[in-house]
């Protein structure tokens, strides 16, 4: 859209911290102008989407450590380092199948197989089919409904629910422990309703666990395909379901955190750090989840040295390795601050899509959350008004449980599930200026705590 | 998605104004909890946009406003009636098109006839170009450099602003007054750069106006083809564009605005009205502009309706027509209630896209909007923070001159541009859920008016 004059402005304000709330302003109208006009996050999240799947431990993965080095040092941070850590490798193997079987008719249904499972191996697995809402129902059914069967968990996201984030926290247990729960009463697989917003077509696959040796396989199914194989339960209760999956979990490879750094003048040895995470699931290309999160740290942290903003602190971008199967990368990155000593002061990640923003989360005392809070109408120009809720993000959890405040951006949730961990999740669905006003926002809470922590 | 239980609480509720804060708060959530479990406005949605261009005055447009009447009825609302007005008839005529000549290349240019334009006649038209960025620079420019001339409006919306409708509106005199302006200096047609965000290849089309007899024709490129286009003219001043359409406008035609409504119990002569507009342009389905504003509207009411609220005054929809060429239904509409001396306490209009809700604007007296900005509380649940701005909308505009308060439903507006006007404005970009919460919020905002004007 043409670039922007905005040089005397900067001659101004370059290198210069802020002396009042004047300036304050100033500088965040600077970010956003950058961002909006000359920001590089959209154009670095083709460049990743580009890519393919990435999920942990792939060559897709490897490739995406690669392009985010290269990158980063394209951007000239005054560091760039990749930070080894072993992690899981689960490959989905070959198309999966499903079907409904009623009678003499076989409906074809989209499934996937959830990350972690084992697969059913070649003949594929077929049983009688159960369908419960809860785990809770599997006891009281016993092992007398349920073994030999297939557990088919239903329980949809609650539409009552305004944040969809909160609605999935409420449905996904079903995915995470269901196979595990199920194979406590004998049930030799389990057929999840994709945690999605919607009905449609789309199976959404997504992380769950094994709590002992009874490994039966898992797989999600569209949500337009699991009212469907409701009501033909309801017809008729003893069609059989057939799945056939072929993943598997091979050995621990190594693979890297990509960290890029821009080294503060006053206090160089403590350390803001935003972050995204670089693995995403393998059906779509992970644009929302979470390449969004990782070209919106970079370009935050590129945004504020464009604008020649010389920060008291280093300001690191971190993109993690494995926050969707391990959070490996999150734990390594927080095992090396420990172990290398250094003060950490705060970290910010955005892992909920790159949509618009619309506040931060925060876990912190009360002191740094009173001051964040205090800041509202600072980003309210900008439509951020929301500041109220807890949390910070999967990545940056280990560094939370050594006290370091966290904080991660709240962008709109309202489109999130209808992508998340689907073949849809892709970079046409990422909105260019939904994305860079995220980006800007998180280069202004970055901007502020390094001006906070320097007072 | 299942079904919500919420029969014990509404025989607690039904036919009872709140009597307090609790209650409010109760109603409110009951609103919701049936917008996003049981609203009609996506299938309503569906169903409209399935009918075609709905341009005024066209086929569309009256197989519209049959659609609307039926569904009204479908919906029990105590009156459905159609309301005559005379519109204007502009048709596009053959696709058009448009190439750029430079010496012996011809390149192809995406184009489209603005709304209003007269054609180029079967020929076309051909000329050497020149550019600009403001209605002002062509008295400077004078006779003597763009007699015989097209005229290029090339001046993006500005990506800083963050409200892209102040964008759009400090770009749109190019496309409104363009011709006009340019045909003052003996200009042969002009080319607009398309009023979009991004950069794209879809031309977007909208109203212009001629304001004296030297009509000359005009037409939008897309926003990529006007960075291509700019560029060419740097290489070679001399090259030349030509474009070719048989838009016209045809004799006034009759139409009709649709109104349904539920009468009020205690003042049923006292009016609320919730609108958006029936007629859309003519390239996609019109789902954002405006079908989602005309759904939400009649799902608003119905929705108080399913929840047993029985409103003290008579609660309107009117899905109005013509707004996007001549605004004569929204005059239609004041002009009758003015004729009828039917008191009007308020109007609502939702014409900024089914995207996910963000507040009101309002234009009010002080009592009125001191009162309205007290319920933010109220939204907030809801993720509505913004009552700061002035504004109702085109439809209701002439009310607005009457004295009636009016108020327009605030959607986040950053993907608007994107779509508004194209071919690419169809109901596949509409999310149910944001489609859902804007109508609960104008169900709300009415509800909550209602007991406000019975106080």
């Amino acid at each position: 859209m043409g670039k922007m004059n905005i040089g005397l402005f900067l001659l101004a304000l370059a290198a210069s911290r802020p002396a009042n709330a004047q300036n304050t302003e100033a500088t965040i109208r600077l970010v956003f102008d950058h961002e909006l006009t000359q920001g590089k996050c959209y154009d670095a999240l083709r460049q990743l989407t580009q890519i393919g799947p990435r999920v942990t431990g792939s060559p897709g993965a490897a490739q995406a450590v690669k392009w985010g080095a290269t990158y980063m040092k394209s951007l000239s941070f005054d560091t760039v380092f990749l930070q080894p850590v072993m992690v899981p490798r689960w490959t989905r193997g070959e198309p999966e199948e499903a079907r409904v079987m009623v009678g003499k008719k076989s409906l074809e249904v989209n499934v996937c197989a959830l990350g972690g499972s084992v697969g059913t191996g070649p003949g594929g697995t077929k049983a009688h089919v159960v369908e419960v809402y809860s785990l809770d129902t599997l006891a009281s059914l016993g092992a007398s409904k349920l073994s030999g069967k297939i557990v088919f968990f239903n329980r949809p996201m609650n539409a009552r629910v305004i944040d969809t984030f909160s609605a999935y926290g409420g449905a996904v247990d079903q995915r995470v422990q269901g196979a595990s729960e199920a194979a406590k009463y004998g049930a030799v697989g389990v057929v999840i309703r994709s945690m999605a917003s919607n009905i449609d077509d789309f199976p959404h696959t997504g992380m769950m666990k094994y709590e002992n040796d009874r490994k039966i396989p898992a797989v999600a199914i569209s949500t337009a395909d699991a009212e469907m194989l409701s009501s033909k339960l309801r017809e008729d209760a003893n069609l059989e379901f057939y799945f056939r999956t072929t993943c598997e979990t091979l050995p621990d490879v190594l693979s890297h955190n990509v960290v890029g750094q821009i080294t503060g003048k006053r206090a160089p040895l403590e350390f803001i750090v935003v972050g995204g995470h670089l693995d995403a699931w393998d059906l779509g290309d992970g644009a929302h989840d979470d390449g969004a999160g990782c070209v919106q740290a970079m370009d935050a942290l590129n945004t504020l040295k464009a604008i020649g903003y010389q920060p008291a602190h280093s300001l690191r971008v971190v993109f993690f390795m494995n926050e969707e199967n391990g959070g490996r990368g999150g734990n390594k990155y927080a095992e090396m601050a420990l172990a290398n000593g250094e003060k950490h002061l705060a970290a910010i990640e955005s892992d909920r899509g790159g949509f618009v923003p619309r506040g931060f989360t925060m876990t912190a005392d009360q002191i740094i959350t009173s001051k964040v809070r205090s800041w509202e109408p600072l980003f309210a120009p900008y439509g951020l008004h929301d500041f109220d809720q807890a949390g910070g993000g999967a990545d940056i959890e280990p560094l939370q449980k050594l006290g370091v405040p966290v904080m991660e951006l709240l962008p709109d949730s309202q489109r999130y599930f209808n992508y998340h961990h689907t073949s849809e999740d892709k970079f046409e669905y990422v909105d260019p200026r939904e994305l860079e006003l995220g980006a800007a926002s998180m280069a202004t809470m970055v901007y502020l705590l390094d001006s906070y922590f320097s007072d």
